[in-house]
């Protein structure tokens, strides 16, 4: 497949992939939510369920002509159960979460009898970024869920970035471990869980892939910082994919990229049943159909 | 006085000073140094003492005409520990570093019997920035010493950053004490050292200033965004400086700026004595320089 370089590409590609996805929505009660999911329609890249207050649902006029199903269930907890639900039943591909609490919809996720995630799986946060100017997009984990990784849940962060990159058609796919320095230090157990993760990486664990790191921000997509520093990264200043070693690091990156570049970010949350749109309150409306469209391409 | 915005009426502030600071350079031996100690003295902001291997520097073909004063000592720990004296001799006023790692200069300054930390002060970076069609610096701290400040540190890295400010003109800086979300939750204990912090500044221990925190990068800086999410934030979107929670997340913002936004950045250790300038290889000449000039403003 073509590699998919933007958001604009993303649409293209679900739409001649051909599969339209089912997507079940716990209380999209907020215009925000609302108007993702009429585009998303509009352009048919998704059919959609929602489960929440009708009332509320059909006040935000946006629904009345869009091939969408309601559900009526105003207790939010209850309908998130009901999504998480049309998952565990195979009536739905993807899950989203409208205006309840990224910590209720996770609740339903993770509740023991009735939820979605399977024994062992990590759940993490992927992020894709669009940064104007720029002729690829960065794939990143984790701004939002995992707060500060242990080894296992690096390797798992490594795995679903990865995934992400080869369903956007990077064959092989260029991830740098990011740490504040190059040097190794075992005071800092980042930089050393990082030097494992490059040994399993050559040793073929993670597929076909570039992992380098401990690497900074700047050496990672800066070929002229990494020469100047001496140091000889296989990632070329061409980096794929960063992995953050905490959530404050992850967060700052994101948020200095939407506020200062402009940068148009999607996410979803892997390691569930299905991929889980949780874009939150402040998230651009074009954010919100870019969840959406990622969710399409990777589940 | 008048606000110093960006770092070319840094130059023309200390000019207009009057006061021309005396530097102590340890092995300036590489050409990054040089030429931001060659520009330093031929605008006539600073004088300078090089410690260091005098064939190496004479080498460099920079110094020939200038009014430096070179003390041969090739090697580099005796080097750094002259300057050091240079330092706690009364004569010099600024500490910089050449091409020697910071922790031997580090060493130096920490030395119990001839170094120049006083007894109980605490060693933070601050960091000055200046982005490409913004109206004004960016202050923070601390992306190079401190790894993981305690609360003790957070205070001291704020009162350095307010320092630098006042230095700069800013009567009442708004300082954003960084987190990946403005709720507080006792289970990140930098949002509950926060909230004591700006209790503390409310009750006016740090003088003249506005804190607030926990806050997210992007909403110190975007009135929008702080709106969008129901925050009314004192800083009102303007702020003036951040407070890091940790250097992986200060390297993040640091590294991300200089590269994605072409940020100029200007960075000095304070704590010691006088200000101590560490710009690292991967430093601009342009970058050099402003760390020279930034020195200059607040010794």
């Amino acid at each position: 497949m073509e590699t998919i370089r933007n958001f604009d590409q993303l649409t293209g590609h679900i739409i001649n992939n051909g599969k339209v996805k089912r997507i079940a929505v716990a209380c999209p009660h907020d215009s925000h939510s609302a108007d993702a999911i009429k585009l998303a329609s509009e352009r048919g890249i998704a059919t959609f369920t929602l489960f929440g207050d009708e009332a509320k649902m059909r006040s935000l006029g946006c629904f009345d002509n869009l091939p969408v199903t309601m559900v009526n269930e105003p207790d939010i907890d209850k309908a998130a159960a009901l999504a998480v639900k049309a998952i565990k039943d195979g009536e739905a591909d993807i899950l989203m979460k409208g205006s309840i609490n990224t910590d209720n919809i996770l609740k339903a996720i993770l509740n023991k009898e009735h939820g979605i995630l399977p024994k062992g799986n990590v759940l993490s946060h992927v992020t894709v970024m669009e940064v104007p100017g720029r002729e690829k997009l960065i794939f990143m984990s984790d701004v939002a869920v995992i707060p500060y990784p242990n080894f296992e849940q690096k390797q798992q962060m490594i795995k679903y970035v990865l995934k992400c990159c080869r369903d956007f058609g990077i064959e092989r796919p260029k991830i740098g471990l990011i740490h504040f320095t190059e040097k190794v230090n075992p005071k800092f157990p980042n930089s050393t869980d990082y030097v494992q993760l490059v040994e399993m990486a050559n040793k073929g664990e993670f597929g076909d892939c570039v992992l380098d790191g401990p690497i900074d921000v700047r050496t990672a997509f800066d070929e002229e910082t990494a020469r100047i520093k001496g140091i000889n990264s296989p990632l070329g200043g061409d980096a794929d994919g960063l992995i953050f070693p905490n959530i404050e690091s992850g967060n700052v990156f994101y948020k200095t990229m939407t506020y200062f570049c402009r940068a148009e970010i999607a996410g979803v949350v892997l390691g569930a049943q299905c991929p889980v749109v949780i874009a939150s309150r402040g998230d651009s409306r074009v954010s919100k159909y870019s969840s959406i469209a990622l969710a399409c391409t990777i589940s």
